[in-house]
């Protein structure tokens, strides 16, 4: 199948290439971007003698016809206009932004401070939360990807939430990402002098992907409540841990719960819940489209620890597309994903 | 005064004459440790030429003698044993370790798993938690040091547990550390290939540090209950971040919890409440005594998040020691601490 | 073809998982070290779920029965007495440490400072430097991998020197090299808090890698003479970047040299010599298996100025190994091999 | 003497705050820059609480009026423009930029690719390599402060080319700087996930301090050739290594070079020669205003390998600023800058 990635210079479309470039079935036919017609290499090194395609202008017509699937790597905002663009051609789409996650409009305008697209055309896309939508995947041509942060939280908390094992309203979520989730604009935010051994907290309880995860516990249990939720950004570029803290509603002993999220990830080939009182760490992923999940049940207290970590560009990004493309064409799952964590 | 140094080779020991070598008040006499007699910028080269002494073995009676104040940064364990040798010495003594922390011994055997020295011997030292006991640490000779996390931590949360602004069992403390806090014993866990890029989590709701602030709770209030509390390892040398979660125990506005804290740390030169949506980053403090504290009151979930940071080698360790030697012989407690934080 | 891995807990052996574990010809048969009998995730965690093998102990009967090539990827020392071991077996071998490089016993004396091995059992065995030994290599069964830094510096050199562009007494390297070449066994000199925020030179014209550059330079071109050779240490987990400066022995412009490079280097998958006036940094070849290298003719001196970057644990060491593992055996020089550099 | 710091928002002027708020003779009267009017922890949150200047728009009437000694910490080009219009008032000058340095304007505008101020202007200024230069800093009321890299380079050549112990035309500088030296501007150059784990060569032979250290070279002697000169990023906030190679004109010992170095900087505070078979790495000066210097003669080559290191916001910019203004006013020379390096 020919693939066409709109926003190439981004982090995200990156990560694309670097996935597509020795995939079995996919293969990247074109590179687009709103910058200058330059090979892609010119913003990216270290691709040179890899991929000599030059960055073209982004037309939906051309593309369309080219291509079989489009992957859209652009920021929030841009991509839901380009998403229109495409909605009456005959091509597959594949969104890593935030503008076709949440159904209701109001959430989006609240939370993302812009103008929502159409809830018909976000109707049309399915959500790529691969291990827990994976029949509304397959039968789809249209995914939105999950965002990075309710990527590792709700496959942290999906086992509890599904089964009743905690009480709705104590759900506290402490998250952590590597930089590189902050995008490739130069910021101060995103400076090196300003990171380099630094710790920062930000969007306190703000975040937009809070609707996102909200919505969809919404959608495995009714009786879900709003979550409390933090973002520090690391001295790191990739990565994220989703530290997730829950009272819980019955008493249940650790090996319970270990037993109860083996079985229901046995069959999920990228998350790996990691032997009792052992927990993963970011760098324990990086590079892969692994998932991996720690559990701790404190006595003394009653609540649960549960440890979420991959990578934000690929589980949390790019991966994770390329896993619902997969998907969506009976492709393995595991096509062209299986990079071992790079380590150290 | 005369002052001596015992367990210089750890960074709580080299922290310990970055601030002593230019206070106004204290002068280094000797320094203490268990191997070499070299000069000890053959440990620390960055004091060549500053710090011409040898590290000298220990000697209770000399020191005793030659010296008006000394400081232990020795190992938990370590520390206890050599308290008891000054125990019926002439000298004022601050602790760095943990071992003189914990009033009930079964709580120091369960937590840190080692003999613990004799009750007497305990409560004849002042737990230095410099903001809230300085009274105690005015009439003292004997200052147990409190440790990193638990600086943090009681900084942040001692205006919600006094005022009983929150439900005493929902204290959820999600705790970041730097790599010096583990020691200068190479060990795995803090090599460089190791947690550059990385982020992990230790010891979940099993640290040591546990019980010192559920203790300090109880102190201040009765109802206080067992805490969630876990700690990650981050890539960076210095700096603590505690983010605190709990339940408001009654409806309250950001500017009511920010005007509480104001006034309450208002004579207090080390805290630094930070204005209403802005939180501190750690590097914020690095190289300072400083605790700056960040405050959100989040309506959707009638929860608080507190972001208390510190540097962890300063106000977490060498800093408040200073802070209390301070206090406890009546200089002024900023005297030789006020370094500017080393930004960026 | 079944592959023994003996070594397998430095970060060398690590690195050959990562890329056998995926080689569409090779498959990992055993892996061994002398540690404890426990799965090889207990080491490396992040091998969980991916790799079932348990460490094994070194029986090179079983492992010359079961296999039909073995990697040495032990310390210096180590390797030679077990490649002695090997000697009179029927299998392969590739040894990733320096004892086989040496062709002159007393230089080995004199930089390592160890027993040599025989000159018989180094004369069996080839020098992997795979662009400039391919033949030697197809018709070996035994291989002598290159250094990290010689590999970087050589690769940069080899032009200039059989082309006899330079002065022969006139180079200088300045190389810099990331963490993880200092091995996987803790030390005060690979601690996190040791190493963040800070670059330290080391080996000063002592470095055991100078005599194995200096042997090749004379195979090369017999006029060659002693090299000034620095290497610092990076806050960087992986990574060397050779800058090497020599003076030209006439006057030639930037594009000649470029041309000179880009011609010799055309069939080496593997080299990428950059476009004039950019250089390559060490980020851009990470996880990969390139040398990437930048040209600089200064006029004002009758300099040049030669960057080469690779990634130590790659082409500095298990990429290269497979690479010459491959040539050995016939397979494409690039097979297992394609990873594209992890960027950012 | 009341103190006015023009350029507060760069990091070199938030290291003259760090510096002149404890120093003992200096008051920071007001803080200055072309932006927004707000207080300056807005730009620097660490200076909360301790800062309570607005940064206020530059007046040269009202400065002079105010202040005894105005430091310009501007970028290249804005400064010279700056120093013009406080040429004809009644106030001490620094000036930590490039724009005063080059006696020559023809070189400022070949390195520099800017109009050059006037020669008059240019010879009103003493160029302040404070151990080097110090008689004519102690009568002169307008410095130009050296460039970081100079100030590590030159003090490490110093000895060697005002004694010609070296060839005239063998000089090669490869130097090393944190990122703090690209400014606070953000730029996809100095973001953190471009830069971490990353090391990146640029302006090889380019560099527009190439001509400030050949200036000062022939200063000493008029043998002195074009130097080679690297210039690499490195993954940390802070630090200078120039690591500097030089051929011999004579043969002599590791221990004569040693005692020259430790003769000729006897006198000089902040700098130190480090033991024999000692080098420097850059986080042993992190914070500090020393110049750190190893020394490595190699018989095998002929060659000298210094390794000269500083911090450079400190010694390379504001602390070798303050230590010229000391001189220049007659204080101890180290009055304000007896930090010790913060470490680790």
């Amino acid at each position: 199948m020919k693939v066409s990635i709109i926003g190439t210079t981004g982090y995200g479309g990156a990560e694309l290439i670097r996935i597509l470039h020795s995939h079995p079935s996919f293969t990247i036919k074109s590179v687009h971007t709103t910058r200058d017609e330059v090979p892609v290499w010119n913003e990216y090194p270290h691709l040179f003698n890899i991929m000599e395609n030059k960055l073209e202008p982004i037309n939906p017509e051309k593309i369309a016809k080219e291509c079989d699937i489009v992957f859209f790597a652009t920021p929030t905002g841009v991509s839901g206009k380009l998403v229109q663009e495409f909605a009456d051609k005959e091509i597959q789409m594949v969104d890593l932004s935030g503008d076709l996650r949440l159904r209701n409009t109001d959430d989006y305008q609240k939370w993302y401070k812009k103008e929502p697209v159409s809830t018909d055309l976000i109707n049309s896309f399915v959500y790529g939360l691969s291990e827990w939508n994976k029949e509304n995947i397959a039968s789809s041509t249209r995914i939105s990807n999950p965002g990075c942060y309710p990527t590792a939280t709700l496959l942290g908390l999906a086992p509890l939430v599904k089964e009743n094992m905690i009480l709705p309203n104590s759900i506290i979520v402490d998250a952590k990402s590597g930089i590189s989730g902050a995008g490739r604009s130069p910021s101060r935010a995103n400076m090196y002098a300003e990171m380099s051994e630094n710790l920062k907290i930000y969007k306190v309880n703000e975040h937009q992907h809070i609707p996102e995860i909200e919505q969809q516990l919404a959608d495995w249990n009714s009786e879900s409540k709003a979550i409390t939720f933090s973002t520090h950004l690391l001295p790191a570029s990739r990565g994220i841990m989703a530290t997730i803290y829950a009272t819980l509603s019955k008493s249940v002993t650790n090996e319970q719960i270990h037993g109860l999220y083996t079985e229901i990830y046995t069959n999920s080939p990228f998350v790996r819940v990691r032997p009792l009182h052992t927990y993963p760490s970011i760098k324990e992923v990086t590079g892969s489209n692994f998932c991996d999940i720690g559990i701790n049940v404190d006595e003394r207290t009653g609540r649960i620890t549960i440890v979420s970590v991959i990578d934000n560009l690929m589980k949390g990004a790019a991966g994770q597309a390329v896993q619902n493309a997969n998907i969506m064409n009976g492709y393995e799952e595991t096509a062209g994903l299986q990079f071992l964590p790079l380590y150290p």
